[in-house]
C-alpha cells in the first residue's frame, strides 16, 4: 500500500474484512490499545498474512478514515441541491449527514476520534475531505444569507455548530427514543433551519 | 482508594498531580495506549509510589471522570436560575456548559470519550452525574414549553441536541475564529434559544 488515497481502499474482500475487523478492535480497545496482532487474531489470520494488505496499524487507520470520510462526503454531496431553495437544501444536507453518522456510528467513532493518530501526511489528506464537507454546508448557509432567507449571527460559527451537532451523533447514538437514524435526520433537519433563523 | 465517589478525588497534591499527568498521557496515547508505568514516568515516580494513590489505570480514569463530571455539573447547577424567565435561564445554562467544555477541552475529551473503559459500577456512578446535568437542561426546556415561551418538536430530542452540541465542543475547540471559550458560550447561548423557538 502506498500513501496515495486511491491505493488505500482496496476493493479486495480480504482488505475489506481486515478494515472491518480493525473498526471492531478499535471500538473495543481504542486505537492505542489495539495491535495489528489483535486485528489479525479476530480473522484467524497471521500478522504476516495481513502485511501485504496493510503494513501497519496506522495504514489501516488511514484506510478506514479515508473510506469513512469519502463515503460521508459522497452522501452529503449527493444531497446537495443548489437548484432548490436554501432551506430545502440545508435541511436535506444536515438530515442526511446526521442520519449517516447514526447509521455508521461505530465506523464514525473511529473516524472522528482517532484522527490525531494519523501521520502528518495522512492527517492532511483526511482533513482536506473534512474541509470539503464543511464547505458544502457553508455554501448552503451562505446562499440562505445571500437570499435573505436566513438570519444568522456568524456564518462560520453557525456552520461549525451544524457540523458539530451531526458529528457528535456517533458518540451518543442510540439514546432514549432516538434509535432510528431517520428520526435523527428529521429532528436535525428541523433544528438546522431554526439555527439559521430560516423564515 | 475505594469505589466510594467521596474517596476518589483525593485533595492531596500528589494525587492531583497524578490525575493531571494521566489526563496528559491519555490525551497523547489514548486510554488504551497508556500504562500506569507511562503515567508514573511523566512524574519521575515509580509505579509503586503511585499505587497508594491509585491502584490501577481504571481507578485513575474513574477519578478523572468523576472529578470532571462533578465540576461541570456544579458549573451548570450554579448557572441554573429558575427565578429568571426560561429564555434567560436556558441561554445561561448552555452558555456556561459550552464554554466550560472549551476551557477544559483536554480533560473533557478524556471524560467524554473514554467512559466505556470504566467498570460497570464506576460507569453507573458517572452516568448518574450525566443524567443530573441533562435533567437541569431538560427542566429549563420544559419550563419554557409550559410557559408558552418555547415551541419545540420534541423536548427529549431538543435536549439531547443541546447537550450534544455542548459536549462536542471539546472535540474541535479551538477552531478558526473560535479560540475564546467566551465566544463559544455567547454563540451557543443564542443558538439554544433558536433551537427551542424562543419568542
Amino acid at each position: 500500500m502506498s500513501d496515495s488515497p486511491d491505493a488505500v481502499i482496496s476493493t479486495s474482500k480480504a482488505a475489506a474484512r481486515i478494515r472491518a475487523a480493525a473498526v471492531d478492535a478499535f471500538a473495543d480497545a481504542g486505537y492505542g490499545g489495539t495491535t495489528t496482532r489483535d486485528i489479525a487474531a479476530r480473522l484467524d489470520m497471521s500478522p504476516a498474512a495481513m502485511y501485504p494488505h496493510y503494513r501497519s496499524k496506522e495504514e489501516l487507520l488511514f484506510a478506514i478514515s479515508y473510506e469513512g470520510h469519502t463515503e460521508a462526503l459522497k452522501v452529503v454531496e449527493d444531497a446537495n441541491l443548489p437548484e432548490e431553495g436554501p432551506s430545502v437544501r440545508l435541511r436535506e444536507l444536515i438530515s442526511v449527514f446526521a442520519s449517516w453518522q447514526a447509521s455508521h456510528h461505530c465506523l464514525a467513532r473511529v473516524v472522528q476520534y482517532e484522527l490525531t493518530a494519523l501521520t502528518p501526511g495522512h492527517y492532511r489528506t483526511v482533513v482536506a475531505l473534512r474541509r470539503n464537507m464543511t464547505q458544502v454546508v457553508r455554501n448552503a448557509v451562505d446562499a440562505g444569507v445571500a437570499s435573505g432567507e436566513f438570519t444568522i449571527p456568524d456564518a462560520e460559527g453557525v456552520t461549525l455548530a451544524l457540523m458539530s451537532l451531526c458529528v457528535d451523533v456517533c458518540r451518543w447514538f442510540p439514546a432514549g427514543n432516538y434509535t432510528d437514524p431517520k428520526d435523527i435526520g428529521d429532528l436535525y433537519g428541523d433544528l438546522a433551519l431554526r439555527m439559521v433563523g430560516a423564515n
